[in-house]
């Protein structure tokens, strides 16, 4: 792992690194916040990932996550949203929605992307042993979280692996994939056309087929240009509803899709994620 | 004007703004955020005059000062650093420290630049005036603040108008411009080689000339890399010591230049701001 730059920031570090991904088979940039902490001290893990075109700089710049991080004493990962580099392929038109960028938290089983599209690998295993081994991170106690197409990957992932993190939470997620233009071109892309592959990567389908998790939070713009037609967050209200999934789900009146939403709601998010980390 | 875009945040509004400037003979952009507040209210003003290379985005992006602006019921005004367009002069090598995002927040007497570059005139009349108009702003309760440049003009400015700010603060400001590389060449290059004209240029030379503020607070980072040769807190330190002017100066550990300094220290400044404009 090489360290591409590190800043003291609310008392801790805020760094930027690299590595040689096993997962995608790219060299990988994440960013990681290290709150103040005793010498020694193993410190629970935040983590939080991005939407569609963004990389790990966009939180780190824009999330306001480091004041709560430091007060609360939380480490805070944030990951890129694909592979990237030479030889990676891209969507053919170069659209925003799917490739670079886009890579929907799933392992691609279809050419050419499947090469290097293993971001569900990347994200739940790569990536948190090399959190274990070079951050003071006390892995018994995780947390996710995340935006847009990252609110579906932390949704997804959370639900996959409920006795992992003790908190998952959401902004504006893309909540049923399969059923929105976004996700049925990236799940289409990426697995196929076989739309019962999908269900394992739709929190919606998800929950209908079972899967629980101990609390849900998630917030949501009334004026967020994309609630319709892509996130669809009634959808995620009914699923829970039918299911006595138990969810904190609030529309907040006049927020749109940007990280001036996000930051907004990200202390409290972090509020709510460390009463369930710290808990015994 | 023209309103460019605005985002809810913090429950209230960040809005980007442009208009045709007289001082400038320019178009120019800024940034408002406007906090949440009772309809009819009229609320505090903070300038945050930004550094070398930034535009009024980079503070709005990375600054964090939306969380402690709408709980203190502060609006808070980003002006960019230069005039910007069609026949605006810039450095001949395009250097980043003179020129286009180096105004220096003075009025240039010096051809090519004397016909855009009236950044004083532009941030101390102009936009005052804009603002008084267009916002719900209590022009008797500004305050102003800045980074590294414009932390200089921040100083200079509030050195000039003490009875218009009721606080001023700095992160990393260039305290004696006339002294300093950056400032030798930006104000030989705007006013000219009679360096006496620099004087009211340059917070070091108003304090020894007899100007006072009510006090003052500067953050500075101890591991920031302009400090030795471009900012010279100590000689900042030394005036208001010799002058008796009332001033908190810190020296703090371990902190950059950047906006991950910055934000930091923001909401502390913030505070100090508002009790300061809030006063009776």
């Amino acid at each position: 792992m090489e360290t591409l730059s590190t800043h003291r920031a609310h008392g801790g570090a805020q760094g930027v690194h690299r590595h040689a991904s096993a997962a995608t088979g790219t060299e990988m940039t994440f960013s990681v916040f290290v709150p103040p902490h005793a010498e020694g001290a193993r410190l629970p893990v935040v983590w939080y990932l991005s939407g569609l075109t963004c990389t790990h700089a966009n939180v780190t710049e824009k999330g306001e996550f480091r004041r709560a991080c430091a007060e609360l004493g939380l480490i805070f990962v944030a990951p890129d949203t694909s592979p990237r580099g030479e030889g990676v392929a891209d969507d053919p038109e170069g659209a925003y929605d799917f490739g670079l960028g886009a890579g929907f938290y799933v392992d691609a089983t279809q050419p050419p992307f499947a090469a290097h599209y293993r971001m569900w690998s990347y994200v739940t295993e790569e990536l948190p042993a090399l959190i274990a081994a070079h951050f003071p991170a006390d892995m018994a106690r995780q947390s996710i979280m995340g935006h847009s197409m990252g609110g579906h990957g932390a949704l997804t992932i959370g639900l996959t692996f409920p006795d992992r993190f003790r908190a998952v939470s959401a902004f504006a997620p893309i909540a049923a994939p399969a059923r929105v233009p976004w996700g049925e071109k990236a799940l289409a892309g990426y697995l196929g056309d076989d739309r019962t592959a999908w269900r394992a990567h739709d929190a919606v389908a998800l929950i209908e087929d079972g899967a629980r998790l101990p609390d849900l939070l998630v917030d949501q713009g009334d004026a967020d240009p994309f609630l319709e037609e892509q996130l669809r967050t009634p959808l995620l209200e009914e699923a829970c509803r039918a299911a006595g999934q138990k969810a904190t789900i609030r529309m907040q009146p006049g927020y749109d899709h940007s990280y001036y939403f996000i930051s907004t709601f990200m202390d409290e998010h972090l509020r709510w994620h460390a009463d369930r980390l710290r808990a015994a």
